[in-house]
């Protein structure tokens, strides 16, 4: 499949998604902790960042390849996409230009779409809040495109440092973008139940004054790893 | 007037503005939708972010050219202000230190302009957004500056990468910083609201579910560039 | 003492905090007042930004030395914590990895501890805004760390391009933040009063209207410096 | 195959690569020329640069996945190495630290590998000139890495924005570094084949004064697009 | 003038070039000597690097607007050049593509154009080092580009932070790339010329060991500006 | 002494130098394995880059400290200089601007200097490579300065995020920068030259084709940490 990476004028009509009720449940998690509960995998660049704040969203991946300053296949993209779908956006070549505005927005919502991962610019982004049209990009730039050059939707592309591919998960939020596998997500969610649960036993021991270092027993091994005590800097040569 | 561009030891006293009436309409656009309307040219480089959300600003440049690390030219250029101005600030070389603050934008609300555009640093923000001053900068930063070299007022300056004259006119909104030519306005006016028109039109029409496909008729022309759909993934060969 | 700045393997329990009425007073005055009242010396690097908007804070910094992309000493840091203190931590290379997380803002806040000041990233921010736990950060990143290398609490450290020693202060807003010497504390809380008595002053005249150019009596001067007054850019030779 | 991407501990001890005399050929021709005669797929983002100047390399790609600051695993890839390959390395997280210096490719040369890709910083680039040994990287840093954390050789990576199988061919030259699937080597060798042939016709037209607007017939289509021809500037009205 | 910055769809076929013994004078100059003779004006952003290294060059500019990722108006840029001129291109929103190789440089080296300066990417450099074609650009980036959008030639454009006129006069060297206005440069040569003998002096003088605080008598204002001489750092009190 | 940091308006006149047969002896030793020997501290950051290749330089520093756009301090600083030193300049604010072109290298050689580390730009390139004048900086950028402003000369420094103090020793080469503590020189030496001797040993059992993993003893504990190997991708469950 990795073929496919990269290759332009394809649209896949049918992609397999995964089961929306533990889509859902995603949003329980924060992207911190499902990241941690599949092998601190799938994370996207921190360059990908919010336009509002204290919102989260999941969804299942329809993937779309663009051409630098080329907003064409986003309207391609659209006819593809079903509620409950995040569209996830990478150009073929770096590029910070507004593909992204208002209309695209209510046509997507017009169709179910949560929202929107794109490693390029949006604008518009004031309505787009209004409208409650969540968007996590990689820059905010009026910088209009053009519709000249075909790329794909639907085939795995490599968006933020990532490699999604078409019916992936994603669960973004004040933290960032993490891609989840489709067939791995029955396992991510349970490793995330079992996580979140597990850190709040912890929060409700920190919380109480507990620490840390007790907690998980760390004494013995700093002292190994060579860490010393003195009661002040003057105890030092310097 | 090119030769002006960058000229130090310079203040114009005169600048001609453009109709008040007009100036006041960009607001009802967004910087996206003029940029647009204008042939997309004038929109400042996406480093310039605003310090406050959700609002916007238009107005006449009374533009200030200074020296790195130096923001003596703003005293200066505050006597040249009228109500309705807008500050358009270039340092003559990268900068990012706090050239303006709460102080300064006293001294500016007094004479009724409404906002400050800055290549620069700026400091005293979440005063600044108390006192409803607006602020676009490309950065916020507390360092201090000094008062030793004179730069000019009212000479053409590059901000952000776009050459302002002073009297032309600034849009700022959450999406960044255009700028206008003075003698252009009525015509990018007229199309701005030509475009504002049909955009919600089309937004009807998107928002009822049909297809930016179909609206623009883009169905063959993609067909031609080669575009190809294909029912599932496993169809294409690896 | 600068014998100490990046050593690894120490923990200094005890440390001299200064006086705390003057650490609270301190957030009277914003980080540029502070900033220029002692000189123009501490301010960190403005890549630090909040993750929370219009708050402030101060306090006594307790210094984390940790390895890149590890935060062990975090958990080793609490236990040297007390009520008013605000962790400050610099990575021994340059990482944004998301060090800091509710559990450990959960351990801190227990402690009494005010606040973060990390030169990396921190995740959960969600979390931590609604839990009243402040953070200044180089980035926001969920990406995991390790607990595999010891580094020091309670040594100097070179934090966002400035040295913090412990028990030096720290005052953090919206503009950045800012490192004054515990010994300096007096005088420069008194620089800031008068600075900020002489800037309230200030601000009445130019609010009246008053211009800077003759309160600060600047005329004379800029045309000593050559600065000239046209009335028109036409009067200019090109 | 694209769950394994990320996918840490693990060890592929053989994988397939491409036939020796093609990976040979590619570098008769330029990373442009590859990645164009591919369809524009496969290109390392332009933060990958050489530390030598005027050299080409090809090679069959043998990936390794590493924690940020961990250079461990370089030595478990060495003993997967066979003449001809190519290491390609990418960190798990941003990272600029100095993974690799002259000891490692002291090691990796005694096997016969050409050179190495890597998404992080090397450090005795002098020696390693001297050595032959040639290095793309992203940074150029002394820091010092850990041995602590276990990452994979052979699984899939994201390198530099692009995805790299083990097996893969690379080629790097000057203008950066161009990933071919093993798979397509003989089409893309044949297609460059084409294209540097038709490239070469090309350079002597050029080289006698032809223009490329004749050559390429493009006057009319530039017409069409509205491009119009005025004798003087003054002819514009402004 | 100003209104034709940014505006696309024009090719002004005569442009008005300097005198040519004046142009080929200003390389006896460096960048640096020539920015401080005109004023500390016409300095293109620093991001703006050479391909080569050790070499100068100057000539008139020709300049070219392009679409980001859109290389076509290279083509209609080489028919407007003529022997020493030298190509302007600025990409009219940010864009590293390599918009520029050894097909258009064999090209435009027919044609007697002595160098590119290049707000965007170029490729097959090495190609172009051995060509003897000198290149100043943003990044190395073999990204290919597109042929869809018209720009314009021998417009104003603002290339890395500056305004460049069809006309004007470009000197690049190590230090990077100056214009100076087409009518400034009798007097920006005679300048220099001044300069450069005044440095001359200055070097033999300082080369002898005579200090600079004696040469320009910085003592006594140094004194007023409050700089004190102590022994010893011991002396101070801490 | 850490209240000097940063403090303006004084010159030290006296400062301890170390031994100099030992600060000439670490250029024996690469900037990564001096780096490693005194315990991984002291490497100053990435962004300051050689302007010459493959040359290596070690002295006694002689600390500025200046304000951004200022260029005088470095007058006052050549005074205080002594054969074998090495200039080490840090600005209050970032800033690239050109402080030091060939003039000032022309006084400092006269004078012995060595070299110059420099975290804002420089000028005149081509010149000092020319001179057989060392420098390592942030940037080459033309830009002129100003001397209007005070700093001061052999107080304590922040520079490229490292503490210098005046007599500190600088080690320099294509990998960057490092500071030795005056007092630790005998120490880091001595330290230095077994590493140096270890390396050298292993690198002819690694020449000699012998593996890492057995030279170090790698194979169970990377087990213990859940390495596994397998045959082929094909025997991984997707």
């Amino acid at each position: 499949m990795s073929n496919l990476v990269g290759r332009t004028g394809i649209v896949v009509r049918q992609i397999q998604r995964a089961d929306p009720a533990l889509i859902d449940e995603l949003t329980r998690f924060g992207v911190a902790t499902v990241h941690e509960a599949q092998g601190r995998k799938g994370l996207l660049a921190p360059r990908i960042r919010p336009i509002q704040q204290d919102l989260s969203m999941s969804g299942s991946a329809v993937t779309v390849l663009v051409a630098p300053g080329d907003n064409w296949m986003f309207h391609v993209a659209v006819e593809q996409c079903r509620p409950g779908d995040v569209l996830v956006v990478a150009p073929s070549s770096p590029c910070t230009d507004g593909y992204f505005g208002d209309l695209l927005a209510t046509s997507l919502q017009a169709r179910g779409v949560r929202g929107l991962v794109l490693d390029a610019g949006v604008r518009d982004t004031k309505t787009l809040r209004e409208m409650g049209f969540h968007v996590w990009s990689r820059a905010v730039h009026a910088q209009g495109t053009i519709k000249e050059t075909v790329g794909s939707v639907n085939v795995p592309v490599i968006c933020a440092e990532q490699l999604v591919n078409p019916g992936d998960v994603i669960l973004a939020d004040d933290d960032g973008v993490v891609v989840v596998r489709r067939n791995e997500l029955p396992a991510v969610v349970e490793a995330s139940r079992k996580r979140a649960e597990l850190e709040e036993k912890k929060r409700l021991r920190l919380a109480s004054g507990e620490l840390g270092l007790d907690i998980y027993d760390m004494r013995s091994r700093l002292q190994e790893k060579g860490l010393k005590y003195v009661d002040s800097i003057d105890h030092l040569e310097d």
